[in-house]
C-alpha cells in the first residue's frame, strides 16, 4: 500500500515538473487528505502553494489539517487573506484549535483576523481548557435537538445542519442546554415519523467534564466503543463533543509517551526528525544522569568485596549475569504491572495477590534459569573458559551461583511487581517504575545477594 | 467515575441478596452493556443467570458480548436453547466469531444448533480467515446502495434495514458485489431526494483485503479518521467491513504486545490474573534463558582482565555504571526506533540520517555524563568511598573512566538505533531488540572499551 502510494506522489511531482496542471489537478483532487499531505511533504514551498490552489476549498481544508506545522506555516505566509478565511471557514474547530496552539504569534493573529467573531469566541473558549483535558481536545460541532420534536423534524433539522457538523452519527438532546439524552442516527432513523425524540432517546448518557483529563476520554472510548463522547460543564451544560478519531490520536500518544517514559526518557512531542538534536539530547540526560549516579552504588558494593574476588576470580564471571538476569527478570513483572494498570486489570488492592503470584511464577522461573546456569558453569568450567575457582571445588561455586539466581529471580519479581504498582498509588505513572529503575535497585540487591552467599559458603568473613 | 461505578454494583448485588428484583431489573436495564460486564463479574454462576434474564433481550444480548469467556460458559451452559438462540439472533456477526473462538467444542456446537442456516454459513466463512487477518474481525453487517437508487430510496432502505448493521454511518455501494464507491450518512441525508447515489458517491474507496494483517487495518484507521473500513476479496467484492471499535482494540492488543516484547516477554493473551502461573512463567522463561547465557560473555571478558582488577580494584567499581548506563542510552535510541516504524516516521532508508543523528546526540549526552562522572570520582575518591587506585592518579583513573563512558555512550546509541531498524527491515518485530537485547550487547561492548582503555593508559598488557 505504502509503495504503491509513494510510486504516485512520484508520478504527480513529475507532473507538476512538466506543468500539466489540468491532469494533477484531476488526480490530486481525487485523493484523501491523509495522503495528500504525504504529498506536500514532499514539495517546497513554492510548488505547495501551487498544488494546494489545485485543490477545492473543501479538500483544500481538509488537507491542511493533516499537514505538519512548518507546511501549514509556509502556506499561510504565501497565501492570501482571503485563501486563509476559506480554508478556516471550513475547517472543524477542534483542528482550528490545534493549528493554532502551533503557531508562532503573527500567524494567530493573521488567522484570528480572517475568523469571523463567533468562531473566534469559541477558539478562546477552548484556548482556555487547561492542557490534556477534554476541553482542549472537544470540538463544537455537534447536532442537538430538543425533546419534544418529532423524528421527522429531526431528521428535517439533522438534514439542514447536518454537513457542517464533524459526526451527525450520534445526535444529543438537550433542554436548555442541559444534556438529557442522545439519539444514535440508526435509531432515529429507523423510527416511525411521529415519535417525539423524548420517547427514543436514550437517557443514560456517559459524558465527561472538560476539566476532566483526555486519557480518561481515551479509557471511556475503549470501554463502551463510542463515536463520539458530549463534553459538560459543571452544571451539565453540553459544551462540546470529542470524536472517535481524536480518541484515537490520544490513545497513541499515550501509548507512545508510555514507552518512552519506560526507557527512561521524557516524551517527546514532534517526530524523531522534527525534534533537533538537542532537544533530543535534554530528553534523554536527565534520566541517564540520575541513573548513573545510582548505579554507582553497585560499583561501591562489589568493591566492598575485593577479596573474596582475588580469592575467588570465578566469582566476577558471574557479576553480569546475575544484574543482567536479575534485571530482566524485575522488568517482566514491572511491564505486566504497567500494563494490567493501564487496562484496569490490576488495582492496589491486588497487592498481595499479586505479590503471591510473582513468587510462585519467580518459583518456576528461577528453578530452570538456576538449573541451566548450574550446568552451564560446570561444562565452561571443563572447557577451560572459566577462571580460577580458587583451590574451591566447581560444584560448589556452582552451587553459589545457582543458589543466588534463585534468590535474586525471587527479590527481582517482587521488587518488579511492587513498584509501579506504589508509584500508581502515590499518583506517579507507573511506567517510570519500568526497566531502567527496576534494573538499578535489582543490580544492588543482586551483588549483595550473591556477595553474602559467596563469603558465607566459602567461609570468608 | 470508577468509584461511582463499584459502588453502584455493590447496592445491586445487595438488592440481589434481598431479592428486590422488579427495583433491580429497573436499574440494571438502565445500564450501559460495558458496565453490567463489570456487574457480572462480581456474581457466582447462579446470581449471572438471574440478572442475565431480567435483562431485556436486546440488552441481554449486547452485554453478553462485553462478558469474558468464562461467564460467557457459564451463563451458556445455564440458559435454554431458546435464549441461546435470542442471544445470537441479536448479536453482531464479528462479536459472534469472537465467542465461538474462545469456546470448547460442545459448546460451539450448541451455539452453531441454535442459528439460523444463514448465520452458520457466515460464522463458517470468518472462521475460515487466517487468525490476525481483516477477515477474521471484521463483520457482515453493513447497508449497501446500488448506484441507480435515488438518495430518497437509498434513505428509505436504510430506515428499513438499520437498525440490523452494527454501522449505518457509511453505506457503501456495489455493482455486482464490486464494492465502486461509499456514501457518508451526513452527505447523503443533506442531498436532495432525488439525487442518485452514483452522483453523490466518493469513489475514491480505501480498502483492504481479506487476508492483509489487521496491523495495517488499525494503521488505516489511525492514518485516516475513518469510522468504518470496507473489507474485500481478490476480485474486489465487497465481503465485510471492520469497525472503528474493533480497531481500537486491534491497537490495544498491538500495544500491549509491543511492550511485552520490549520486556522480552512472548505476550499473554489473557488478562494477569487469568492467566496461569504457569502460563506465566513459560511466557518468560525462554528470554531469560537466553539473555541469562548472551550475559556470560560480558563476565567471561571481565574476567579475562583478572589482572587489571587486581592491580586497580578502583576499576571494578565502575563497572555497573558503565554497563548500565550503556544499556540505559542504548535502550533509549532503540525506543525512538520503535516507535518511529510503528508511527510510519522512521523507514529503512533512513538508516544513515538516523545514526548521524544519534551520533550528534550522543556527543552532547556523553560530554555531559562524561564530565559529572569525572566530578562524582574525584569526589568519592576524597570522601574515601573508592577503592585503591594502585598507586596511579586518581585523576588518571577518572579519566579512564569517564574518556570509556564517552565511547560506550556512542557505540550503545549506534547499536540502539541500527538494531531495531535491521530487524524491522528482515522482518522481525522491531520491538525485540528493545531494552533486554541492546542491554545485553551493549554490555559485553562497554567492558571491552573499558578494559582497552584502561590496559592501555595504564601501561599493562
Amino acid at each position: 500500500m505504502e509503495e504503491k502510494m509513494s510510486s504516485l506522489i512520484q508520478n504527480l511531482i513529475e507532473l507538476l515538473e512538466q506543468k500539466k496542471f489540468s491532469q494533477l489537478k484531476l488526480l490530486i483532487n481525487d485523493m484523501m487528505p491523509a495522503d495528500l499531505a504525504l504529498l506536500f511533504e514532499e514539495l517546497d514551498k513554492k510548488d505547495s502553494v501551487i498544488v494546494f490552489r489545485l485543490l477545492t476549498k473543501e479538500l483544500a481544508a481538509e488537507t491542511f489539517a493533516y499537514l505538519d506545522s512548518d507546511s501549514q506555516r509556509h502556506l499561510i505566509d504565501a497565501i492570501s487573506d482571503k485563501e486563509i478565511h476559506d480554508v478556516f471557514d471550513r475547517m472543524f474547530l477542534d483542528d482550528t484549535v490545534d493549528i493554532i496552539e502551533e503557531m508562532p504569534a503573527n500567524v494567530v493573529t493573521r488567522i484570528l483576523n480572517n475568523t469571523d467573531a463567533e468562531t473566534r469566541r469559541h477558539i478562546n473558549d477552548i484556548l482556555h481548557y487547561p492542557e490534556d483535558s477534554a476541553g482542549s481536545i472537544m470540538t463544537i460541532e455537534y447536532v442537538n435537538f430538543r425533546k419534544d420534536i418529532t423524528v421527522a423534524e429531526a431528521i428535517t433539522k439533522l438534514r439542514r445542519e447536518g454537513s457542517a457538523k464533524e459526526t451527525v452519527y450520534t445526535c444529543y438532546v438537550t433542554d436548555n442546554r442541559v444534556l438529557i439524552g442522545l439519539v444514535e442516527v440508526s435509531v432515529l432513523l429507523t423510527s416511525p415519523d411521529d415519535v417525539l425524540i423524548e420517547n427514543i432517546m436514550e437517557t443514560n448518557v456517559i459524558s465527561v467534564s472538560t476539566h476532566e483529563d483526555k486519557e480518561i476520554v481515551a479509557k471511556t472510548f475503549k470501554k463502551y466503543g463510542f463515536i463520539s463522547l458530549p463534553v459538560v460543564d459543571n452544571e451539565n451544560r453540553l459544551v462540546g463533543i470529542v470524536t472517535v478519531d481524536d480518541a484515537i490520536d490520544v490513545i497513541q500518544e499515550e501509548n507512545a509517551e508510555d514507552i518512552s517514559i519506560m526507557a527512561a526518557m521524557e516524551p517527546i512531542e514532534d517526530s524523531y526528525f522534527k525534534t533537533s538534536v538537542f532537544a533530543h539530547a535534554k530528553k534523554r540526560i536527565v534520566w541517564l544522569l540520575v541513573l548513573m549516579i545510582s548505579a554507582t552504588v553497585t560499583g561501591i558494593i562489589i568493591q566492598n568485596y575485593e577479596n573474596a574476588i582475588s580469592a575467588f576470580p570465578i566469582l566476577v564471571s558471574c557479576i553480569p549475569m546475575l544484574m543482567d538476569t536479575g534485571g530482566n527478570s524485575g522488568s517482566q513483572s514491572a511491564t505486566m504491572m504497567i500494563r494490567g494498570l493501564a487496562l484496569d486489570e490490576i488495582h492496589f488492592s491486588d497487592i498481595f495477590r499479586v505479590i503471591f503470584k510473582e513468587f510462585r511464577i519467580s518459583i518456576i522461573v528461577s528453578a530452570a534459569l538456576s538449573a541451566t546456569n548450574y550446568v552451564r558453569i560446570l561444562v565452561m568450567y571443563y572447557l577451560g573458559i572459566l577462571g580460577d575457582t580458587g583451590g574451591q571445588s566447581v560444584w560448589l561455586i556452582a552451587g553459589i551461583v545457582s543458589f543466588s539466581l534463585i534468590f535474586v529471580i525471587i527479590i527481582a519479581k517482587f521488587i518488579g511487581c511492587t513498584l509501579p504498582l506504589l508509584a500508581n498509588k502515590i499518583g506517579l505513572d507507573p511506567a517510570l517504575m519500568a526497566s531502567p529503575i527496576i534494573t538499578t535497585v535489582v543490580d544492588a540487591c543482586a551483588v549483595i545477594i550473591y556477595f553474602k552467599i559467596a563469603t558465607s559458603w566459602l567461609g570468608l568473613t
